[in-house]
């Protein structure tokens, strides 16, 4: 327990296995860009997910507590860092699938996760769940008093049955691989109309089949392009008056737990992308002459370019594995940290990825290389999971007014 | 004669009347991008081309002096911001053939323009021309001396024929609406291979039909996915000896010339960009309350935001402005000024979009709304025309190591 | 009346003359820095002041129609161009003593003009005003409503005198060469507790001797080192009934109105130091070889910075002379565009001398060379006039949200 | 050993053990930058270093293997950032003096550091020393071939002693408390000028008493304004030959090694300003009004100015403590790193207290407040130490060109 930066003996493993089965299996998988509509591409990426379930990485990402193989966020990091460096949308599927899971995970009973995760456990099939938190209209608010809107979707007690009425979009493969829904929805809703949102929002799980769920149409997003973003209704959806998950008005708080962890990983996503990126760009500057003498890479204007983009992944990740840890121990900077992580990779990300296409030159403008690709997908990181103007600063901002607020806390856990 | 920023009454109707067509008919026509490939997408503008052609806009963009209507630079930055802002693919494809007819107004003879012009001037028909300098493999070093290969396309004078060889890309419209090739082609090509680049080097015209024109692929790009961005072969293809615009082995300074009114207007592109993303999120922000009480632009980080994206509007047209005159009145700065004005609104307005995005937040996200296009078109803008870090930048760099260089000459040209 | 942006045969003359002058006189004044004590280094700009008046340069600032010899603020910003390039202190003197006219010239009566001005049309002495807005405390809200303080200065009618009472600073040269107070003093202060804002504030004038202004000490500022920016109390200062500059109650909306013009000269306040730094850095770059072979100017990072600031200078020199004619020609988009010319000419002449720096290297961390300087003074430009982040973007905040907005006023002022 | 950010309990001790003596002694003697000349400045700042001797501060940043008490590079980075934060004049002092031994450190033999390292260990006096590597006329070059003149100081061997000719500047502290010398200078000389520089270039150890060392001039530094920062001659300086720090010859390769950890420390510098900066806006954002009615922390744009702030706090610190490590465990992505780590952190600095200016206001423009001076001081960080786009980033450039390049290297070194 000091300040150290060497991966254990295990981690590298995982490293180079996670490095490995993306190179093999993930990398050929991007070929289901390709295809013309969201629907199409996404369902083409269905052995490429199978083959994630089945070598066990999401069980790799699953806590030991739970079933699962991961012993904290800083293993997922290594993982992730691999895979979405190589393919985005799949990799995307598999962590929304986590993020899906986390409500369970972090809020639910013990019969709860007894219920609900053993699919997930199990190293076959292609299992899928979402987080159902953003609806159309827009989310940045959820935790608005009226008038505002907050969170439109609702839940009504009916006898033992919660009956759910809404909308919602931006949940990662929420309408399933058949259009029928996930295996599992954590779905945020408003189960108290009278009470303030701290107190009347709730986050129920809906289990597949469940009748209800409508799809209305998949969003042609910028990109991630073989990722399923759904819009979908939910049509008087009944399920147990047992199906909440954490406590009964709890939905927000719950939300924001759940969204830490994750904010942690948009930043090894921003990781990711960037690395590959910058291997892509430092191997063309090796080779390409662009009808000169030297490598282009001879050039100060390239060099010093390709420098500072190193500069901006090594930063990145240090940054990102610190929140990591932080959520791991339960560090009281935790949640400044994976917002930071989240808002500096996200942005950082995409200054690297335009300044890298610039190097390249007018090529990269051209789906035949990966960088258009790779920028694409960099897009979301701001705006995800929470963007970052309407939410993750304003996060910071309520930190930095309250009263107790130490600055220095996130610079030291002691030993204690 | 005195510092004037107010367009002149002519300058004006010319204005509204270019955004009257822009909204009438580009507007519509940007349906086009939804088409499964390029070519399709491409052919899908025709309509809207022609519409631009029985307009008179290709007219409005041919100097008085060559029987078109311009009176300059600046009029057709107005036309031209207008159009770009609704549909950048259609008016890529209209300032592509003014860039292909460039080399004939400023390098062709009176005979050369006088044959070569006149279907361009008719205000019917979908006439095309492109400006052939990109090859396949780079052309950022052109002007290399061996062993740097520069312009590999060869022109070798066979009796009173030249017989062109060579493979050029991103040549707007080259291949036509037919893969057949485009009314008229300007191709930079080495006529002299044992001559040094600055004498070596010429540019030859090819005009509809002409056999041994191969169309490999339309290129994927990122953006403008409506323009057509052609690979091609020069197989053989046979010209008369008198098809030299300017002199014979003058090619390298004839496209620097066609290349200095181009970068202003790759300038004015941005600011049409950053327009019509500007006014778009203005829009949302006044009336999106996304969950809240109120609509966002109440927030000071929205309201901010927008105010910096403003800024860079005013700041960057008032630039390109600037950068039009200098070439319009010959000014020594005018080369300067107009690598100023590409680069600066280049990357402006790369970052200004980016930002605009955040404002928005997950929803600019989904190509339902405009800024995911405008970003993509406008990552077009830093690497076209010569790309800011592998050619615009060098060529200040070359400017300012020049011992005669004044700094304050961009300053000021006074009246004589 | 077009786009223009070639400077009269007179401009060029004016421009031609303040460099002369600047070279001549400003240049050697500069030695005042080095003294050890603010006040010191004031009084010795005197002389170098001295010459400005008897050279006419205070009458060039002064309009046409009040008896001097400006033709418009482009005029204006053509001599202070030339001047505050050399030597900032004593340039912000002149421009500070402008300001403090400004509401008479602007707000005054022709009684007023005619009594007030004529010291300052002389060619002789060294006349100073001031415009005391600021207080200790802050006045970024100086409209605030209560309970907030914004202007805490009060005048109060006592028979046909306004007793004047409260404390200012960062007024340019209010204490005058000897402490005892500028020949005139323009003060916002509070003429009714009991009225909101916007009728309850006035500008008074205060005329040089005047007992009760006492002199508290001078700020010990980062930048602008021989400038003197005093703090001082006004203890009962007894001014006439018809003192009031412009309406009574109608202080903050004179004040505006003044510092519209002020904005748009902050602008060009950059333009000077970006180019003073600039030329110095070219000149370092090509006879400097820092131990190597070449000239660094040789290094394409050299040169691509040097390129960059280039850039910065031309893009911010043009939306100042843009935002000083709107002034001019009292256009509907002036405010605009006079804000958006001191946000972005400010910050960007910071960045840019920052970066100069690190052309230059550690030698220029050394006061022995110039660009510490010119950063210092740099420095001052996003705070005072407004400071952006607390004044300035606000403003535009506030435009942006009004119903009645149009984005495209500020790109056309057609003529008529 | 595992990716870990928790502070030992030593550590922790360690840290707010200098976070006391930070406030109590070094916070009072910032007084002594008010004082008018650079000298009389340094002079007043004895006292304080003597308390840091006092303190045992030097001997924590000596290695235990050398008879101090730092376990590595880590525990200094934890001790610098709480010094620097309060007084960066007096530690740079400090760490000058570190700096001045990592030749002896690093190069020297038992019985050289036996003998010159005693009067560094003690708690008692004012032991100084300085690295001599810049030279007037700049060293940015110091290893090019000639015609280049890379190092210009000679050494010649004349029997058994060495005599040093030469001129150095920039060197902390070099000429001591009474300019006849610190207590121990490592000079860069060539003592061969036929050969090669990586082959002719030598460090050599000059002890206290020695003739022939000339003070020229204190250099009137932007900041560190308490900080001696001399220019100086070497006249005929006579040492023995047995002097030589690491093997004759060998002085570039030795330099280069001491300045990998300066560099990652130049980062903790940044860190450390940033930290000053912060907490003191914060406190003033908190309980400011600027006349209005609320805090101004309670405006958006404040808030998130800060949290940005915060976001490259928190940035910096991880990739410099990544640094650290890597240079203590001998990572081969150690140089990499630390280079990493002083050219992010130095220009995070510089914009990030511009910024906080901004957010403070025209205020922070008056050396009352702290942020012009921990600005003026953040200034050099990117200068000194090997300015970053001079010497920084070419050392990147070159480690990207070489073939054996492995762009995953530093985002791993795994427990073996």
């Amino acid at each position: 327990m000091a300040i150290d930066f060497r991966l254990t003996a295990r981690q590298r493993e995982l490293q180079l296995q996670s490095r490995k089965f993306a190179r093999d299996v993930l990398s050929p998988a991007l070929e289901a860009e390709t295809l013309p509509t969201a629907e199409e591409r996404f369902a083409a990426t269905k052995p490429a997910y199978e083959a994630l379930i089945a070598a066990g990485f999401l069980r790799k990402c699953i806590p030991l507590s739970a079933g699962g193989e991961s012993a904290g966020l800083i293993d997922t990091a290594i993982v992730v860092e691999e895979l979405y460096s190589v393919n985005a949308s799949a990799t995307l599927t598999l962590i929304g699938t986590v993020l899906g899971l986390l409500p369970v995970l972090i809020g639910g009973t013990e019969q709860q996760r007894n219920r609900l995760l053993p699919r997930f456990l199990e190293q076959s099939a292609a299992p899928l769940a979402g987080f159902c938190a953003t609806e159309p209209g827009g989310s940045a608010n959820a935790g608005s008093p009226p008038p505002g809107e907050g969170v439109r979707t609702t839940a009504t007690l009916r006898g033992d049955r919660w009956i759910i009425d809404g909308r919602k979009s931006w949940v990662s493969s929420a309408t399933g691989w058949d259009r029928k829904g996930a295996d599992l929805l954590s779905i945020l809703c408003r189960t108290d109309s009278d009470a303030p949102p701290e107190r009347g929002i709730s986050i129920l799980v809906v289990e597949r089949p469940a009748s209800g769920l409508v799809f209305e149409r998949a969003i042609d997003a910028v990109g991630h392009r073989a990722h399923l973003l759904p819009e979908f209704n939910l049509r008087a959806v009944s399920v147990s008056r047992d199906n909440v998950l954490g406590s009964v008005g709890g939905g927000l708080a719950l939300t924001g737990a759940c969204f830490t962890g994750a904010a942690a990983l948009v930043g090894i996503f921003a990781v990711a992308l960037m690395r590959a990126a910058f291997e892509f760009t430092l191997g063309f500057a090796r080779t390409e002459r662009r009808g000169g003498i030297h490598p282009i890479i001879e050039h100060q204007a390239v060099g010093y370019a390709l420098a500072d983009a190193k500069i901006a992944i090594e930063t990145t990740r240090c940054l990102c594995w610190r929140a990591c840890q932080a959520v791991d121990v339960q560090s009281p900077a935790a949640q400044e940290l994976a917002i930071e992580a989240k808002i500096h990779g996200s942005e950082t990300a995409v200054r690297v990825l335009t300044d890298l296409m610039r190097v390249v030159g007018i090529e990269s403008y051209d789906h035949a290389l990966p960088l258009g690709r790779l920028l694409q997908d960099a897009l979301a990181l701001p705006l995800f999971g929470g963007g970052n103007i309407g939410v993750r600063r304003r996060q910071l901002h309520a930190m930095l007014k309250h009263p107790d607020y130490d600055p220095l806390t996130a610079s030291c856990e002691a030993e204690v």
